[in-house]
């Protein structure tokens, strides 16, 4: 490639401060380094989390200024740092926020799909090798972000972040493997392990939660949903109006929101002596959830997931395989197209209540 | 039996209030109506649970008064009622709080050691067939208490909460095995499920906590209880002084006091990715326990358990046989031994440091 080993200069959103709208930068990304991909990104979709942390509430120190949000994507590798064998020029890839090294404690656990190698980097939004930013705006670094930052024409990620998928799969529909799909599939599949004749109460209906039903179909007690039920349309708290909806309470429930108050409601309308509550959803930077102790004595059990408990590297592009054959949907939580320049408007559709997923074209 | 079908007076320990002695009485005890049998105690333990509601800190409504309090005892079927098949006059038993019809959903599901069927009328301190008490002083009735009202010389259950038990076991020590050893020990074995090579963290070491140690012996790292921590010697908060010492934190932990701080700390020194907490403390009325989300999404598991998981009446006979094989102890637990009228000295002893479990002769 001619630009091998060289600074790209490319368009990318920059969020230079929490709540101000991105701005779109000519970005200098340096060449990668030691076990390092730069990846060529064609498409990007807005999660919550982008829109939350630009909105200043995550926890520290995650959500760094100035930054490039951005982790739901797929692209192709333009050049590999030395040491990297697994991806080439030309790869078809999706990045990863949760890493995958095969290695660390966490990796050879087998009981985990989180990753310890790369977070004292990612989590400061510097790279590994030298603690430093790929990224520069007229000399100024520019942080990374969840160790993907794909709102950028081009990215640098760790090699253990990168997941090499088939070249058949259409860019434009697969990027939302990179989070919210998978992390509805994976809450139920994985985490919950839920059986065939579950009853599954879902709170939260976006995309994440849309996946979680999704997922819960092929396991769960009917296909498909069979019962909304608005909180606002009842006078006892939620958690009672589905106890006494599901003769004792549901057998699974998911939290796809991060409200902490909600957690507490899909804990308690869990069924006694086995109920388990999967907290799908990310909170506010502080928040505490909370419960009588009670709630657990008598058998529910509290969990969370993150990805899913997909392991990325591993697992997406068998995901990726999943779609081509018709396994799982994509489409369908594409509400709206729109380009990288139209960033801004994204981030307001993603707060209306008719949009799942906006994918930019990069 | 002479007695059968005739009301018993007999000697037993009232509650007549929160916090005040335990007052010696001439209690009568009516005959066992349909599926209820009456047992005659020989020895009984005292348990923090029945210290606690004495005091009066309980969840409303159980812990009425006045009432004979008591669970963890064992005595000999002394008549049945009608319809009851599975013990007769003469047997060898050990009440069980946590009943087990092996009829109900709950029983039935596979999941859970809580039974449903009598619950509605044990937590409210009555018999399930007529709502009444089967206990009476001058005429006033007396309120039973967990279904088991053990600090009597006679007392009435359902058939659905007594263990039969082999004969050659020792009433003076099995007697234990109504509540906290089993307590301990299955919250390791069935609801931890703890693997060998596996570090653990206990929070209290009372005979619950101990149980936890005696039961994770054979799963856990060591051979033993290898380190002993003293919160008073830290000035970090004791989960960061545990996740320090084990190198991220431990594979499981187990509270076994009832506070709603320690339940935190007791999650919160979990290893991040699959650490597991279980509670088996009692808290008091009305307290939440509280923590941030991020410690469950990050994989942490949160749960509890009431008598370890254990099915009561088709395992309780079964730990006696291990108890017999000497595959599990309980003679060390007892630490104290007292008669049924020194019932107020043993209580004092059970706040003082030195005592596990006082078994009164009753």
């Amino acid at each position: 490639m001619a630009t091998q080993g060289k600074v790209i200069t490319c368009k990318a959103a920059v969020a230079y401060e929490a709540n101000k709208p991105l701005v779109i930068e000519d970005v200098e990304v340096a060449p990668p380094q030691a076990g390092e991909v730069r990846v060529q990104i064609l498409f990007t979709a807005l999660c919550h989390t982008d829109a939350y942390t630009w909105s200043g509430k995550v926890l520290d120190p995650e959500g760094l200024f100035p930054c490039i949000l951005g982790h739901e994507a797929a692209g192709i590798v333009e050049s590999v740092g030395e040491g990297v064998t697994e991806v080439q020029p030309g790869d078809h890839v999706i990045p990863c926020y949760q890493a995958e090294c095969k290695e660390c404690k966490f990796c050879k656990s087998g009981k985990t799909n989180l990753c310890g190698k790369i977070r004292g980097a990612t989590g400061f939004g510097v790279m590994m090798s030298d603690r430093k930013s790929r990224f520069s705006v007229r000399g100024t670094p520019i942080y990374h972000f969840m160790g993907t930052s794909t709102f950028s024409q081009y990215t640098v990620v760790h090699d253990v972040s990168v997941a090499k998928i088939d070249p058949k799969a259409p860019l434009e529909k697969v990027c939302l493997l990179g989070c919210g799909v998978p992390t509805g599939l994976g809450a139920v599949w994985n985490t919950a392990k839920v059986e065939v004749g579950s009853s599954v109460a879902i709170f939260g209906l976006g995309t994440v939660g849309l996946a979680v039903a999704e997922g819960a179909k092929a396991a769960a007690k009917r296909f498909g949903v069979t019962e909304f039920v608005n909180p606002k349309e009842h006078e006892k708290p939620i958690q009672q109006v589905l106890v006494e909806m599901t003769d004792g309470g549901v057998d699974y429930s998911f939290e796809c929101i991060g409200n902490v108050s909600i957690m507490r409601a899909a804990l308690e309308c869990c069924h006694k002596g086995w109920g388990t509550s999967v907290i799908v959803g990310v909170a506010a930077s502080g928040q505490e959830m909370a419960t009588r102790p009670f709630q657990l004595v008598t058998g529910r059990v509290w969990k969370g997931t993150a990805f899913g408990g997909f392991k990325s590297r591993s697992q997406v592009p068998q995901l990726v395989d999943k779609y081509l054959k018709k396994e799982i949907k994509i489409d369908e939580y594409i509400t709206h197209n729109l380009t990288l320049e139209e960033i801004n408007k994204a981030f307001e559709l993603l707060h209306g209540g008719d949009c799942l997923r906006c994918v930019l074209k990069v």
